[in-house]
C-alpha cells in the first residue's frame, strides 16, 4: 500500500506545486503575477524534485504513467502493479489540481482570460498542429525518458543527490523545448488537471480543450516507451 | 544555551538577508529595485539555507515556531524547550529586521509608498479575505512541514545537504504558491518584522496592519502541526 | 564503440536541449518568448550537464574538439581516438540541430527575422570585429578548458558531482562573458549547427554567415590547446 | 610558491567572470544588455565558486583581503603570509579586470554613460552617505566572514561541496542586501579593478570616483575581523 500512497501523495504534491506555479505567475492580483518563464522552469522543477525527496523511498517517484509504462517495458517494474501506479498518478493530479483551485480560490474571479485559466490546469499548443504537437511531446518525453535511466545508472542515482538530478532534466526540458507545447511530458500530469479543471466550479472557466487532450496523453506514453527500448538496447 | 543561540542568530540572518531581499528588490533608489519575483524565491531559499548551514550543528535550525510546535507534538522535540525556542525565534527576527532597517537606511525616506515598506517587513494578502488567506497559509506550511520531514527521513539529510534540500523546498514554495500571501510559513518571520515595522522610527512609515497579523501566525502553526501528525501517520 | 557513441548521443542532446533553448525564447509564438539571457545561460549549462551524466560513463563526455584536442595535447587522451571523437561530435551536434527544427517545426515560418533564425543555430558577434571576436572566443574557451581540468583535479571529479560542476562553468561563462560572440567556445556546437541551417529546408532562411564561421571553431581550439598546456605546467 | 598562484590566478578568474558579468548585462550591443539583478548574483556567484574549486586545493582559496586578516586574527593563517596573499589578491583582480576590458573591447566605444563603464571595475554606492554606505558593506561582509567560518565547520567544508556553498553565500548577499552598494565586502575585488580602470585606456572613460574608494576597503576589512572574532567566540 505504501508505495501507492507514495505515488498519489507524490502526484498530488507535485501538481499542487506545480500548476500551483503556473497560477501564481498567471493569475490576475497575484503578487507573483508575470514572473516569467524561468520561474515556470525552475518552479516546475522543484516541483518534481521535492516531492521525489520524499516519496522515492516509499514508490521509486515514477510520478508519470510514461515513466512506469516504459520501466515495465524493460522488465525494470512489475506489470501488475502497473494499472494501480498510474490510478494513483492519476488520482493525485486530480487533488493537487482541486488544492490549486483553492490556494488561489479568490483569483479566479478576478481573472478574465478563460485560456489562462486553463493554463494553469493543463497544456496546450502554442501553435495547433497534430503533427508537430505530437513530435513535441513525443521527443521531449523520450530526452525524459532517456536521461532519468541514465542518471539512475550512475553514481548520481544516490537518494540524497538523485531526487536534484531529476529536477534539473525537467528544468532543462523546460528551458529547451518547452515553448511549443508546455511540455505536459507526463499523461497524469495533463489528464487528471484537466478533468479537475473540467468538473470543479472554477469562476468564469472556458472550455477544457478535449480536442487536443489525447495529444499529451498518447505521444508521452509513445516517447517514454521508445526511450527506454533504445536505452536497454544502448546501455 | 549554545542551541538557544542557534535559533536567535540563525533567525537574524535569515531575516537580515530575506527580509534584505524584498527592500533589496522594492525600495527605491536600490540598484536590485525591480529584479522581481523569482529573485525573491531564490533570495529566501538562501537566506533560510545558508543559516540552516551554519546553525544547524547548534539548534537542528527550526527557525520557526511552527516547526518547533510540530516536532514537539510528535515526540521529535522535547516541550519543555519549546517556548525558550520561540522567544528566541521572536528575539531573531525583530532584531534581523532591525539590521534591515539599518543595511538600507536613506532609502525609506525616499520610497513614498507605505504599503512597499511594510512589505519589506512582513506578508500581506494579494487579496483580502480571511477564509481564502489563512487557507493559503495552512497549505504552504503544511507542506513545508511535511517536505522537511519527508527529507529528513532519507539520506539527504546529511548536513552537508540537507540545508540546500530545505533551501529548494522554501524556493518551491514561492514558486509555486507564494502570490497568494506572500508565504509567511512562519509565525516568527511575519510577526518579529512586523513588530520592529511598529517600534522602529522608519521614515515615512504607515500602520502595521494589525488586523491580518493574526493570520500569518495561527495558520502556519495549525498547517505544521497537521503535517507532523499526517506525516507520522504515514511514514 | 560504445565511447563514441557517447559522443555522438551526448552532443546531439547537448544542441537539441541547448539550440532548442534558444528557438524556445526566440521564436514566435513560442510560450518562451522572450525569456531572456539569464533562461539561456541556465538552459545551456543543464543542456550540456545533463548529457554529462548520462554519457559521461561512456566516453568520459568531451562533447567539444577543444576538449579532445587539449586532453590529447597534455598525454590525457590517446590521439588516436581523436579523429573519430571529432567527427562524433560533428555529427551528433548536427542531428541535435535537425532535431531542434523539427521540435519547433510550425514556428520558423512565423518568424520573420533570419538573424533570429541563424542565431538558433550557431553564434554571431555582438560587434563584428575579427580580432575582438576571436579574443573573446579564446579567452572564454581558456578559462572553459582550465576550469574543466581544475575540477578534475579534486574530489569534485565525483561521477555524482562533477557533471553539476561542468554545468556552473557553462553558466558562469555565460553569464561572465557571453555576451560578446554568443560563447559558442566548441567547434562542434557551433559548426555542426551551422552546417544544418545551411542544408535544412528551414522555412524563411537567411545565409548561415559563412565569413564569420571559421572564428568559433579556431579560437576555441586554440584556447583550449593554451589552456590545458597552462593547467599541466602549473598543475 | 603554488599558494600565492593559486591566490593570483583565482582572484583573476574571479574578476574576469564577475567583472565580465556586470559587462556582459550593462555594455551596449552586448547580447546580455539588461539581463538585470539575478543575472549579477548568480553569475557573481559562481565567479567565486569555480575559482574556488579550482584554486582551493592551492590557496584555500580567500581570495579577499577581508577574509585573510579574519582568518588570521584568530590563528588560523600565518600573519606572515598576509601580505603577499593581499598582494596576490590586489594583482590578480587588476589582471582580471585588464581581461574584462579586452573581452569587451569593442564595446566600451559605443557606451557612452561613463558610470556604467566604472560600474563594471567596481562598486558604487545607490545613495552617496558615508555613514550608511560604510555600514552596508560592514554587515554585508561580516555575515560573508561569518558564513565561511560556519560552513568551514561543517560536513559541507567538503572540498566537493565547500565551493557551491561558497557561491550561495556570495548569491543571498547580492540578492539580499547588494542594493545599497554594488556589494564589495572585498577590498581587492574593488580596490584592483578600480585601479584598473583608472590606468587602462578604456574608451570614453570617465573618473574612479577616488572619494568614495576608501569605504569598500576599510569597511570589509572592520566587518570581516569582527565577524572572525564573533565566530571564535561563538563556536
Amino acid at each position: 500500500m505504501a508505495h501507492y500512497m507514495g505515488e498519489l501523495f507524490g502526484t498530488m504534491f507535485l501538481i499542487y506545486l506545480g500548476d500551483g506555479c503556473v497560477a501564481n505567475i498567471s493569475l490576475n492580483k497575484s503578487k507573483a503575477q508575470g514572473a516569467g518563464w524561468l520561474t515556470v522552469n525552475i518552479g516546475f522543477a522543484l516541483a518534481v524534485g521535492i516531492p521525489v525527496y520524499i516519496f522515492g523511498p516509499l514508490s521509486g517517484a515514477h510520478f508519470n504513467p510514461a515513466v512506469t509504462l516504459g520501466l515495465a517495458m524493460i522488465g525494470k517494474f512489475p506489470w501488475e502493479q502497473v494499472p494501480m501506479y498510474i490510478a494513483c498518478q492519476m488520482i493525485g493530479c486530480f487533488i493537487g489540481a482541486a488544492l490549486v483551485w483553492i490556494q488561489f480560490y479568490p483569483h479566479w474571479g478576478v481573472t478574465e482570460d478563460k485560456a489562462t485559466k486553463l493554463g494553469v490546469f493543463c497544456t496546450g499548443p502554442a501553435i495547433r498542429n497534430v503533427g508537430a504537437n505530437f513530435i513535441s511531446e513525443f521527443l521531449g518525453t523520450f530526452v525524459l525518458m532517456f536521461a532519468i535511466l541514465g542518471v539512475g545508472n550512475t553514481k548520481a542515482a544516490d537518494p540524497a543527490f538523485g531526487a536534484l538530478i531529476v529536477a534539473l532534466i525537467i528544468c532543462v526540458l523546460g528551458t529547451g523545448i518547452g515553448g511549443t507545447t508546455g511540455y505536459a511530458l507526463n499523461p497524469a500530469r495533463d489528464l487528471g488537471p484537466r478533468i479537475a479543471h473540467a468538473v470543479l466550479p472554477i469562476a468564469g472557466k472556458g472550455d477544457s480543450d478535449w480536442g487536443y487532450s489525447w495529444i499529451p496523453v498518447v505521444a508521452p506514453i509513445c516517447g517514454g516507451i521508445a526511450a527506454a527500448l533504445a536505452f536497454s538496447m544502448m546501455f
